[in-house]
């Protein structure tokens, strides 16, 4: 499954929610995440995810679909994912 | 064409930001819209923001689809654009 995550987490779980989606999806602007992920992969993460969150005040949502075949994805300024992976 | 728009701008051009795209779609959550627009109206859109934004610094990403058939959304925690709409 091709995935978008975007998540609105309170400022203390910021960091612990960068770093989990991190291992599963590719980091592409502020709390934005991507990538090709399978069904166990998604359960496991969020599985992880539900853990690290606050319920009553943290948001995470996730777009899935089959494949990439039918997005466009179209950059406007600066491609922050390019900048990032220019330093690790 | 259904869209996913999300943005990472510079604090003071938030506000204008949010603004501006809430003419075009609906506020997901912190800088994630999205909704159904025409090619005239992304066109429209843009052409307003790439007025607003700092494209050495700013970012925004438009993900866009024919329509929303093969994107599956699920909400975790909150759903901020619930919460939102109460408000109005």
């Amino acid at each position: 499954m091709y995935c978008i995550l975007v998540y609105d987490v309170g400022e203390k779980r910021v960091g612990k929610m960068l770093k989990h989606f991190r291992q599963y999806l590719n980091w592409i602007q502020n709390s934005v995440f991507e990538g090709e992920l399978t069904k166990g992969q998604i359960e496991e993460m969020l599985g992880g995810a539900k853990r690290l969150m606050k319920k009553e005040e943290d948001s995470i949502i996730l777009y899935s679909m089959q494949n990439d075949k039918y997005l466009e994805k179209k950059i406007y300024g600066v491609d922050k994912s390019e900048l990032t992976s220019n330093f690790i």
